[in-house]
């Protein structure tokens, strides 16, 4: 099955949208031979080899068997996300038609207008924004990004800090361990006796939420990683003046920014950190989207 | 919950069978206030503060409400692990009657027989053997077990080696990362996707079984750490001579003894490297242990 | 002798020059209880607690038995390091007179104008830019002041390139360190063998010079450490032309900056790293400058 | 000069004495096309390939430019280490007098003995026993042979423990770091302050001699790396009774191992440490010792 070499010069893959992993994820996909058409992500002065820019969306889609939507995913009003696009891209029914049977979309995820469309044409639908194996191998670009922004915001070094993650899931267990490998004094919150004890064994020292509040007092930095609203007032009270929070989990996040905000407290935002490292994220991504193409073309055979 | 104080005085604790782990056990257990009784497991020289070594495993349960036996489970002639015991203890129906109701066995597993004597007496079986925070603290404990046996059997260093972790479950995952940490290079082989970018990102090379083979011949070590036979002669032959290789899976394991050691290989069974350490892993055993017996007291009020 | 208790409510200690670090230093000088009187460093909106500032250089020294001036030395035209001052704050013969006998002045380091005028009045002076404790201390500032110039000028992750550190001194060490805990494939050039074996222990692959062109197409990366020109133009050439490169020496540096820019690479100058992290920076400071205090003092009893 | 190849296979080298790094070093030798002899280090089963083994140790150098003797140096008798051989081994004038002009030996260290027969014959003598590029790139074998006796003599774990390390040399520092990144809360005591800042930047909390006794109650483990004696009754008897004491160096050591006994505390004797994998430490010797014969012949030349 991966010994079916895949003819790649045969494929035709279009790419809507994105940012400028999109530029390495089309070099790479273009490297394969493959016949790649873009439109929507930030184009390089120097063109990228073997791939054609398209002012047409439409036109990007016209005869492609693969179709490849960017992980971020679909805004309100149907349109991929694409912050350099000059208008935006809202794969139509139309549009779509335009894919040559059997055609695949793989993207981060689909909206119900997508899904509609797809069904009614026949086209395949394959998300990834869940795929865990991605999102570990982006580990390391999103906790530098995250770095960076410390860096930029603390008088104190990480060295020789105290601080506390919030939150031991995907980015949070990393996060703990590049804390502990970069000599700060690493507290972790986790609600998972399990995850406790993998901080525990990593070098940090783990607590229930209940301790979070006497923890308060003596952090420096606190990063919160859950989706749900844990670092309310009552933990933002006790915190140092001058100490850091970052909240790296989707909005709303787990920090009261309001709260921390009348107290006077420096909270960052830390979305957008996948932005970070675009060549070598994009390259996991394609890694991953050229697997499912493989698998896709090997089912069929 | 959590805040309803246990009043450990009024407690009965029965101990039998185990090795030096339960040295520490009974003793945090009798620091408590409890009335701890013990047989079976090695006895120190000036005993154990507040625990009585009874020479009669009957008496020991006679009165408790609580039994503890270890967690390396039960043999097949129902005998309780007990490797210093000077008889085997087998917990019979008479032993246990002598238990007070609402009588509770904390054990590692149970076997079918003492399941049945615990349902016909109503007392209530608690297993723990597949507590994988348990098993996650025990983790450094096991893996400085396995460096001794490596320090011992090798003529080169750990530093500037080149090694494999053959499966990344829990040991495998802490294994490569303090493989990682003592300078080795590192090469991982899981089947799961996660576990290979989990790998990737603490900084080993992954890799899926099919490469095997492939890396064989630039191995000095090779751990294995899954439960079936992916270690065999077509690999085993690609190795070194001077290779060593470690068992660290539940029999059958995963390696071919026989094709090793035909091949003049050095091939060992790292079993038993959970007696290592025994005051800090009958410590984190214990800290389990109070939390159950907590919550079944709080859950009885 | 470190047993005899200073007096710090009856010293009088003046402090000219400098940027934020000199605000925890004087901030710390100011909770041992002395008389702290400040000029030439930025300001905090808030003030700090204990500590005059005043307006005049001159009155910041009038009846101080200790002069603080900062670690990165005097210009040309003999002013005391101050980007924040609104004037340059020269230390003339008649500023330093009001000094009272036995005064001393601690600094990175003192012109030949400086010394004379010591000279002339009976200052003593004691230069610490050299103190390598210190410097050491000051590493992991300086580092995560680098790490955030690699963050914010490549689209790449630390953790997989392949980096190399010209130079083991000081800085090029922990460098190297910083770099293999981050997952970075770590080279290391070093004219001397004792460097070289060390930064093999750390798990760095060492290289002599001779052996930098053959290494350059394969760097990601490259940091120079080294105050004379060893990364040349045949050096230069031989980079990917994405590759980054920071020189963290002293001017001239080790880069040659005119063939890197002819050749469309991105040069850094990573010079002021040591104003990162002011408040762990000062600390450090005070506490050598503190120490030297209590000698001094020690001395004289 | 590096450039000017040496034609190994009009070289005889012949090597008395040692143990099994001698097996490596003879391994290397020999593959580099020299006609090697050899007489005192334990034989394998297997034999050499290329080396003959003599055994007549008159006859190992009759005829050779090159003797290489051990590092280990030489007994108040004047025997060679060779703890395998079956006679000592010593380097009589007559023996000697059968090297071939212009001879060098390269060894360890030369007693008085061996220098006045070289000086007679006109034999070069090259000591390394003070190399330090060479200890270091031994100390990753010496710490991991310092491992297995922590594991085999402690009840806890390295991981959680709190440990001392006595000197900062070049074993004291590595030992700090791997500590570090074993898990342990490693505490470093150092006279010199650069020693304790570097001690600090990797992560060990930095103290000096005064401060021991205060941290001794809380030591699970005390390392001691300097040659005088500073670990006293004093000490001693602040430690807990289940502390390790481990002394790495030359006697008479750092600790009072009278004292400890008397105290009851387990004290081990470091020494030999250097045996631990002869295969990765025989061959940075044989580095070392080729860089010395290549600086030889190239200065001849």
């Amino acid at each position: 099955m991966g010994d079916m070499a895949v003819d790649w010069s045969k494929l035709v893959i279009g790419m809507l949208g994105g940012d400028k992993r999109e530029q390495e994820i089309a070099r790479l996909a273009a490297a394969t031979g493959a016949d790649v058409r873009a439109h929507g992500f930030p184009w390089p002065e120097g063109g990228i080899a073997g791939v054609r820019h398209l002012d047409d969306p439409s036109a990007v889609l016209a005869g492609a068997q693969f179709g490849l939507f960017p992980i971020p995913g679909i805004a309100a009003n149907g349109a991929l996300f694409a912050p350099a696009a000059s208008a935006p891209i809202i794969p139509t029914l139309e549009m779509l038609a335009g894919m040559v049977a059997p055609a695949h979309i793989i993207l981060g995820w689909a909206d119900k207008n997508l899904k509609a469309h797809a069904d009614a044409l026949g086209i395949a639908i394959h998300e990834y924004e869940w795929d865990r194996a991605l999102m570990l191998r982006r580990t390391p670009a999103i906790i530098e990004g995250l770095l960076k922004i410390v860096i930029e915001n603390t008088a104190i070094t990480i060295h020789g800090s105290t601080v506390c993650v919030v939150g031991q899931g995907t980015i949070g267990a990393v996060l703990a361990r590049y804390l502990v490998a970069l000599g700060a004094h690493t507290h972790v919150v986790a609600r998972n006796p399990e995850q406790r004890a993998a901080a525990f064994v990593v070098g940090a020292s783990p607590h229930t939420l209940d301790e979070l509040p006497a923890l308060a007092p003596h952090l420096d930095m606190l990063f919160s990683t859950v989706p749900s609203r844990v670092v309310g007032a009552d933990i933002l009270e006790r915190l140092p003046k001058s100490a850091l929070l970052v909240d790296l989990a989707a909005p709303p996040g787990g920090i009261d920014f309001e709260a921390a905000q009348k107290l006077g407290l420096k909270a960052i935002w830390g979305r957008g950190l996948g932005s970070r490292a675009p060549v070598t994220v994009g390259a996991s991504q394609w890694s991953g989207i050229r697997a499912r193409i493989e698998a896709i073309l090997a089912a069929a055979a």
